[in-house]
Formats: structure tokens, C-alpha cells, sequence
């Protein structure tokens, strides 16, 4: 997409700045692109492009819709976006999938599983990057959100997959964590672990149409049993939806709780502080990876490693002195 | 143990490495907790006491231990250890146990399981220090198996419980790698985790007495088909045996083989070039690890790291930019 060195001028990147500005769509698609590289010259053009966009973003509802394959979060995001760019909002799609990493995707990365909303000219879809960690994912999506608000998007949508740690990282993305799950027979909570309800903002009950309703008022009933006993938190309480994305039923009510609960956290100022303890998180995360990043890349550490890696090798020195030692050399004293 | 600053002057260190290099195991023993400590004061002198045992380190066959809780580890270390000191060996028995980080300790850390291990004047015991993560207590134990080699212990035994990742960053610390199953009924397989499997060079069916003997016989066979697919290793092929705790059955020949292996790879230089490749990982470990404990303790970072965090509070650059522009103030250029 980012075809020559050229296009990496600064020219070329304030015009590409511009573009995404006035909302073109597919000068958000080569900027997230820029992003999602890993190459130091990639990443050094998409600091400069996201250093003119930031001032334009932060406008938009986050949400973060996950559950286990097969709950019908695809459907149910095709509903809720088409719902909500028929009410004008301008509706992005971003996933995070650990899965996907591994195995070349499973989520979004069949677009055609959204039909309506892929053709839709105020909806965006992204899949997932499938190179790199969950790690690296979180931090591209991270600023793939700012660039698509930026683009004038006012809800992104972050889909994940609700396996082992994608969730939390997906939590760490968002306003709104909604936990989609299935009505099953017998022990509702079964599969759904704790730290993940915990961290539910809203639990939808998805597929409660036809011989499903009953089973599903019964699952929202357990479900709001045990989430009253979670809910030490000193937010609003956790909500619970009963919905079908065949016939509708529930989103409705969803969808006004959805954007409801986005004003009212923005007018207490809870949704202010979630977002800087959220950008405080980010900065911790950054200095980490960015740290052995930089250091690396230090001609210091270059001219160095080779003879220390022999230091070790010799039993002249423990790995972790030659690690200090290195690591020394290329900081100012 | 390390009780006042003047026991961490060069003289102290000094004497502390003398005494250890005569194989004085309350001085190991001080020694030990002085590495587990992260006060950056205890670490460099951890370090400088370490330049001096490691010319005199390296010179044990190093064994992990592992297996699920129940297995039986500790009788078959006790079993294990006795019969070496009785030929005159020194052993050492460390332990990378993650649960006890969370849990405050489930092995090795009541020592009464292991009596006569426990009282032997050639052997030396140590539990898993109680805090830090999976990773900062490997990062330790490494460095406290050359210090058990300095101070002459000659077979290191590495206990690690089967969950999770311990097993493949145990692995990554010694020579060979045990692993302890039981006899069951039905698919012996059953909870082993294909990727022990492959790390192991050693599978013992334990608990192989009275009328366990014939299913520990057809789990044997089992085992013995399983590994036949998994083995794509160069190296020699992977040996099974059934023991006995209890009754001393098998004990003979499997540690005929561990000395026997020890000796065959030493001879052939695989266990030269092993810990070689070890050594590459422990450093890239270090390194990774240290940069961002070495950036956060530099004064440019406490300088500026205020004033950045501002920064991109206030929108005015990305968590992305503020750490590199954080780091990159830390650097010589």
C-alpha cells in the first residue's frame, strides 16, 4: 500500500493526514496499513502521520464486543452497525484475534460474514493483522482506533474472540465491554470465566428467538445472579440483554443503553478518567516493548553484542552482567 | 541473610565466594537469597559475587523433575538424591514452582517431605522463593545452579510442577528433562501435554508397584508408541522406564542411564553445544528484561518522564512518541 520510500516524505504524509481528515476511506486503509508494519522506517512515518491525526480523535463510543466462537458476534455487529448507520452514525469495525495470529484468521477475516455493512459507505471493516502478537495487535489497534476517529468514525466497534487473554487486552481498548454469550441448558455460566464477567460492561444473551426464549430469560436470570455477586465496582451496574439478531428483538433497548450510557459517562467525567488511566496503561506498554526495541537498534549495542555474546560464551561473565554491561554502553552517563 | 550494607563491600562478597568455593552450604545458602533479592543494591553485588564462581561453575549433569501434582516428585527425588550421595555424588535440589508465587509454595517448600534428602551432609535443598513472576524465578534459579556447582554439589535436580509454562522454561535450564507420569486407566495420555512430550528426554511411569505394575507396563507400551511419532530429534531417542519408589524397581537402571547420557553427550560435545544455546537465550533474556529495568532507574528518564506523561495526556503526542522520545533521551547518540 506504502509503495515507495517516497511515499513516506512528509508531504506525502500530510497529504495522507489530510485525506484520512476529510474521511477517505482508503487513506485510512494505507495509514492502518503503515501501521500495522513493523519495519523502523514504517514505524517512525506512522508516529509523524498519528502525531497530525490525535488532535482529531477521541470522538467516538469504543466498544468491544467478544465471546466464544460461535456466539454470533459477526451477526450481531452487522446488526448493530447497520442499526446504527441508519441513525447516521459513521460505524468502524477493528478485531482483535489471537486466534487469527496463529491460524490466518477466523474472525472478519471473511468479510462477506457482514454483507450489509461491508458495502455500507459510512461503515469501515478491518481485519486483524495475522503476523505479530497479541501484544503488537493490541498496539496497532490502538492507534487504528485513533486514526478511524480521526477519519470521523463515531463508533468503533473492536471484535475479539473470547480465548485466553484477548479479552482483557481488548478492555484495555475500549469505553464498553460487551460479553456476548449463548442460552444453554444447565449451568448458564458454564465456559464463561469469572475475570471475564468481571470485566463485562454489558452481557447480551444472543440467539433468544424461537425455542431459545425461555432458555435465554433463564440464562439472563443466573447471569444476573452472579453478577450482582461480582459487582464491586463503583461504575453503574453490569446490564444484561436478552437479543436475537434474527428478528431484532432486544437491540433496540441495547443499542439506546449503548449510547445512553456513553453520555452519561462522558457528563461525570468517568469516561475522561477511564481513558487516561487506559493512555497511562498504553505509555507503560510502550515504554516496555519500545525499550529492548530501541536498545537493539543502538550502534552502541551493535558494536558491542558480538564480544560480550564471546564474554558469555567464555565464562568470563553471567548472561546478566553482559546484559547490563551492553545495555550501559549505549546509555548517556 | 545479607543483613547489613557493609556484608555487601568487595571484601564481603570476597569472602562470602571463598567460602562457597569450599563448599560451605550456609554460605551457599545466603548467597542464594542474595540473587533472589531485586533491590538493585543486592543485584549488582549478586553480580560481582557471580563473576567470581562462575570460572568454577559448569561442572554438574543438570536434571529437571517434572511432572502434575500427585505424581510423586518428591519421594522420587529423595529416592533419586540418597542413591547418588551414596556414591559419593553432591546434590542440589532447586525448584521453579509457579504456583507458589501465587500460592506461597506447594513444593519443596515443606522440606519434612524429603527427611533423609533433607538431613544428608552432601545434599542441599532449596525452595522456590515465594514472590516475583514465572520468568524473574527462573531468571534466579539459573544463577543459583552455578553457585551450587561452585560450591562442588555435582547432579543439580531442577523440581517443576506440570502447569502451564513451567515446564518448557524448566526445560530450558538443564540437561535433561524428566517427566514423571502415573499408570492409569484407559488413555495414558490423557492430561500430558503433547509439547512435554516432546521437551522430555526422559519419561518415568512412577508408582510402578503392586497392582499397578501391569498398567504401568501398558502405559509404558503407550508411551513408548506416542513418543515413537513425536520423535524428530537428532538426538538420541527418548527413554522410558517404570519405577518404583516404594520398592526400588527401575531405580538402578534410570540412573545408570542419566549418568550414562550425561557422559555420552559430553563426550560427543551435543551437551557443550546445548548449554550454549542456552546461555544465547538466558542473555536475550537478560537483555530484554534489563533494558526496561535500566531505562526506568536512568535520571533522564525520571527527568522527563513527568513531563512527557503530560504530554500525552494532553494529546499532544502518542504514548507511542512520548516513549520513544522518553527512551531515546537516555541514549548516547
Amino acid at each position: 500500500m506504502i509503495r515507495t520510500a517516497a511515499d513516506l516524505s512528509d508531504k506525502a504524509l500530510n497529504d495522507l493526514a489530510k485525506l484520512i481528515l476529510a474521511g477517505n476511506r482508503q487513506a485510512l486503509g494505507r495509514a492502518i496499513t503503515l501501521i500495522e508494519s513493523s519495519r523502523q522506517d514504517h514505524r517512525i512515518a506512522a508516529e509523524t502521520l498519528l502525531a497530525q491525526v490525535v488532535p482529531h480523535s477521541g470522538n467516538s463510543l469504543r466498544i468491544a464486543i467478544s465471546g466464544i466462537p460461535g456466539a454470533g458476534k459477526s451477526t450481531l455487529i452487522e446488526k448493530l452497525g447497520t442499526d446504527f448507520t441508519a441513525q447516521n452514525h459513521k460505524v468502524a469495525v477493528l478485531a482483535v484475534d489471537p486466534t487469527s495470529i496463529r491460524s490466518g484468521g477466523s474472525i472478519l477475516g471473511d468479510k462477506t460474514r457482514m454483507n450489509a455493512l461491508a458495502t455500507d459507505q459510512n461503515a469501515f471493516i478491518r481485519p486483524t493483522p495475522t503476523s505479530g502478537t497479541l501484544g503488537g495487535v493490541a498496539r496497532r489497534t490502538r492507534e487504528s482506533i485513533l486514526l478511524c476517529e480521526a477519519a470521523g468514525f463515531d463508533i468503533i466497534i473492536i471484535e475479539t474472540v473470547g480465548v485466553g487473554q484477548s479479552e482483557v487486552t481488548a478492555a484495555d481498548l475500549v469505553d464498553i465491554f460487551v460479553l456476548v454469550t449463548l442460552p444453554g441448558t444447565g449451568d448458564e455460566l458454564q465456559g464463561i470465566k469469572r475475570g471475564i464477567l468481571e470485566i463485562s460492561d454489558i452481557v447480551v444473551v444472543n440467539k433468544s428467538d424461537g425455542i431459545n426464549e425461555d432458555p435465554a430469560r433463564r440464562a439472563a436470570a443466573e447471569l444476573k445472579s452472579s453478577l450482582h455477586i461480582l459487582d464491586h465496582r463503583e461504575e453503574e451496574s453490569q446490564r444484561i440483554f436478552c437479543v436475537s439478531s434474527i428478528n431484532g428483538t432486544g437491540f433496540e433497548e441495547f443499542e439506546t443503553h449503548l449510547l445512553k450510557s456513553f453520555e452519561t459517562r462522558t457528563a461525570s467525567g468517568r469516561l475522561q478518567k477511564k481513558r487516561k488511566d487506559q493512555l497511562r496503561t498504553w505509555l507503560d506498554e510502550e515504554i516496555r516493548l519500545q525499550s529492548i526495541e530501541i536498545i537493539r537498534d543502538h550502534s552502541g549495542y551493535k558494536e558491542n553484542s558480538d564480544s560480550i555474546e564471546d564474554s558469555v560464551f567464555n565464562g568470563k561473565m553471567t548472561p546478566s552482567q553482559g546484559a547490563r554491561i551492553l545495555i550501559e554502553g549505549c546509555l548517556k552517563s
